[in-house]
């Protein structure tokens, strides 16, 4: 099976599995991981921030922020197709007390003239907001990469009106891949970044926040309180060194490969839609036609055709499919998927 | 001072307030107060349905029966511009754990095909759709009316799906007179409906929840928590019998005034752009023009210029003026009023 | 009828009807009610506060302050049996996030000795205190009054540790009339306190939450989010202004009232154990023995007893009965009460 | 260093650490890593149950049981020193709405006498009892164990009343190994069950949740919104499997270096105070008298003195002294830390 359903779906390397066998470890909620401990230093000396924290997924990364910066009854703004608003459980209102306000963006591309539209009206009997986050690179638009520019103006706007900024970067590195920066400052502005070890990284586990030293302690408060606070996470730690020194340098592979992929799809107009200057990464989105080139295909019904020929993706709406490439799938595998791809779309 | 803010300024009437001070009280926490079990039961009567109950606020009612109908961590489908979303503080949120998931609506008339595609995919790491609620008449959209037709529709589309349906129906007695239906036949499928005494009706305190006995049983341990359990609450409920079964009959005066109001908006095309067709009820929304006809004109600075004037008005957005007529603003007030809303807009 | 279940069954005065009746009123949302502007004037003066907030229960205003004073997450110090703690519907927890860190203490007098036990250790994987509150007089402690002394300590105490400690005055009037002293004085060292304008001084609705300038502005959020931001509220305020500015002047009957019940109870000490020395403001708890003397005796029966004969009482245990003094209970009444409750003690 | 302070501080086995090494992974979100599903497969066969779940940590299962069996606004009977009021940061508050409802219980021992009397009166203005928990061994009473009778009363009782009861058996099996009994006899009753693979049990990350299937589908949907939705959480699955089926026959010495500890304080009966028929596991809690006979001594200090020996203990009161034993300290290093025990307290 070549797996393109999603980077999650990478398994442990073999240095990283030898990594997790010979890990020194130690109690961690006592901070006494020597593992975790230099995780945690790297990871943040790599971002050049003050501090970091190991959690077990982007999702408690996310939410730790969220909680961070709000307090029960603040809205956070944040872009309508995100990952923080569609698939964290709604933990946003559940743990932290707080509303979405959406904006619904080109590419998610969420910029400071959307945002200080969302920002609600200082008076007292509205809910004010607490928090604005971005996704970058934008998984459920497609990969897309959010310009340097844009963020700068953001940070600046936000800075402005005393507004904090949180990143979803759980492919931070495949946005810093895609434009030639360093994640240290492609996230400069932000007041904190998660991002993830699993996913394109390749860690079978776990995400880091980054921050100020006073945000990275609270954020260790809220991670016991999670129930994120593992004992002996050395083991898991070690895995994470790896995947964060060894495993940005080969993210370009995997956009090379969802090209390739978008090209097979380009090359049957007639079948599917497809925006190429979206596919920006590692992430390909499309939308099938259907036989009426009115109404859209049946995304479901195209994903097992696939399957059945060997190939796993995911229907992300009724006519919409998804594809992610990754290291678990080299350029050969891509490339025999791509051939599939084809096939099946001639054969709608 | 003609005021045009908002239908909730009005004062109680003299009939009220002789109602309010000869009310015959007793412990409502104790469910012996006569006046306010008066109040529930013909409240229930008027709606056809099981049971009512007394709140202070129509914050409170929708608080109490989104909480009721759901749990922390589902989703409340509801209009991009409802008051439930935008003007009761994010407890949604900060109360019952939900997050607001939004359509963008014309005229903010939500539609089943709106909502059954705002309803999340049944998949266990996801959110799921929690209940779905209607505003009619819509604050924000102009005081606009849903149609029946469009009501049965929702009805049926969440019975099949097994969602329950919430009324923020603060103005349905507008609504039901615009319409020229009773409001139990303008509810009547609705799991919950919360309507206001204050407001068109003229209360000085309260509002009304409605639905099944079983409902509203447990709508009563929800106004206890949030501090809504009072005591000789007689007092109240006395002024609001009379708004229960006087004041509806005379709202129709109150959209005559609103027409009159929006006819002179109307007349300064040049100056104004006003959707007439929205105009249903008492409340009338613009927007100014700028002097270049590009960007639109200062709303803040219009309402200013008509306090001057004597004409008390609410910017609801850079370039967004509101009227609301009501009982405390006879057809002379509304016709000066309306008279210098003209001279302003051409002073413009 | 001789109601003795609580002085929340007290029905307004002639006085406050007409007060009710005549009020002169706006929109408290915007802060234009004039009434309920001049009750959060003087009620702050009478306590010697920058400022206070109207609100329709006190329920409603001890949860607005511990959500002022806490974020979720933290604990509460509080007394075992305390108002906020038993009858409050946790909203401590559901809506502030808050956990009770309970002290039984004996009379339900909180001391600084037992504070200073309960207050959580620094160490960053244990939920920290958040706020300390009183409760004076205390409800379930049988009207019990804390000693300015002991007051003084707790609030030296929790200065130096630099934890709020708000007061659930509920009946603080009646602390007050038992001292001898001012409430301004009894409640100085506290950063925000409660009390009601209903139950003793006899206001139908409302209480008052009183602190600084800041604390109030904060409250008035918190008011507004929980569904407490009324209408045209100076119809209620106009009732609070004379339970505040009259109705503390004939507390002390009330006191001499639950004496005479007291000493009624004590005169049959085979048939019930009462502390007389607990019985220092309006409200009289007392045991029923069991026949065997070992066991205690059936207080619903108890109770049944005494309504058969017109007096009210509660049940709050299994063998607990409860008066609570009133002004709608006076002199006469109480005597008749007395006789009744000696008789039926005989007869058990 | 011979580590007493915690069994958290246990450090994988070579078998752990190898079989970490060549498990076989993959995406536990779309329950597909063969380890995790073979893990909680098993693990609810040890225990007799239909469905289990791994989870980062104790604290994270125990507040999905929570959750799973309460709605805000409910309260949760606890042992007032228990580890889910304690030691998991207010969250039934902050994350289940939920506030605690403590009895203080000889040993911990939580018996249906104390619970009865816990459970709010059925009265629509006072919360509602939603959950009883109880904790076995219970870790800060020093390990003391349920006796069995004990357990059939309140499970009777509960379900008389129909009371849900969950089980926090972080280390459960060092009870089961205490009375004889499988875990799965021991845990029958219960609605659902917590237990650490860390702790005792060695793992270096990871708990169980078991109960019906229904009841874990449901902490699925909680797992994951509490970030605990890990990926290839095999990797750590593979050393669970060993702490399972391997760990729980050693555990009975870690009783016995347990009691040569506590032996070696109760030898000093003028220097400290040991209730030797409460070290019944792998806890040793003891209070140091203080010099003048009165007054306790100083537990910080003798900690500090105790690390200087090369021996590691937990202050965990101003008084209070805990000892934990576990694997990664053998018979020699007990001996060896007893010895030293003695030394210092004779040193006092």
């Amino acid at each position: 099976m070549i797996d393109l359903r999603s980077d999650t779906v990478t398994r442990p390397t073999a240095a990283m599995r030898e990594a997790m066998a010979s890990a020194e470890v130690g109690d961690d909620v006592y901070s006494e991981d020597p593992t975790v401990n230099r995780l945690e230093k790297e990871a943040a000396e790599v971002f050049g921030r003050e501090a970091a924290i190991f959690v077990p997924t982007g999702t408690m990364g996310n939410q730790i922020a969220i909680r961070l910066h709000t307090q029960h009854g603040k809205e956070v703004i944040c872009e309508a197709r995100s990952h923080v608003l569609d698939w964290e459980m709604a933990m946003m209102a559940a743990f932290s007390g707080c509303l979405a306000r959406t904006v619904a963006a080109e590419r998610g591309i969420l910029t400071w003239d959307h945002i200080k539209l969302a920002i609600g009206a200082k008076i007292y009997y509205r809910a004010q907001t607490g928090l604005i986050t971005l996704e970058n690179t934008h998984n459920m638009a497609g990969g897309t990469v959010t310009p340097f520019s844009v963020l700068e103006e953001v940070w600046a706007g936000a800075r402005e009106v005393g507004l904090p900024v949180h990143l979803d970067g759980a492919r931070v590195f495949n946005a810093a891949t895609a434009l030639g920066v360093s994640v240290a400052k492609l996230t400069s502005g932000f007041n904190t970044v998660m991002f993830c070890l699993s996913k394109g990284l390749g860690a079978p586990v776990g995400s880091m926040l980054l921050g100020s030293r006073k945000a990275i302690e609270e954020a260790r408060i809220y991670r016991k309180a999670l129930g994120g606070g593992m004992r002996q996470a050395g083991v898991l730690a070690a895995a994470g060194l790896i995947a964060l020194h060894e495993m940005p340098k080969r993210l370009q592979d995997d956009h090379d490969n969802a090209r390739l992929l978008a090209d097979s799809v380009a090359a049957e107009p007639g079948k599917a839609e497809i925006d190429l200057d979206a596919v920006q990464t590692n992430i390909v989105i499309f939308k099938l036609r259907g036989k009426d080139q009115v109404n859209g295909g049946d995304a479901v019904g195209f994903v097992a055709a696939l399957k059945q020929k060997g190939v796993l993706a995911s229907a992300i709406g009724p006519h919409s499919v998804r594809f992610v490439t990754h290291y678990d799938v080299d350029r050969v595998a891509c490339t025999k998927a791509a051939a599939i791809v084809s096939e099946e779309l001639r054969a709608l």
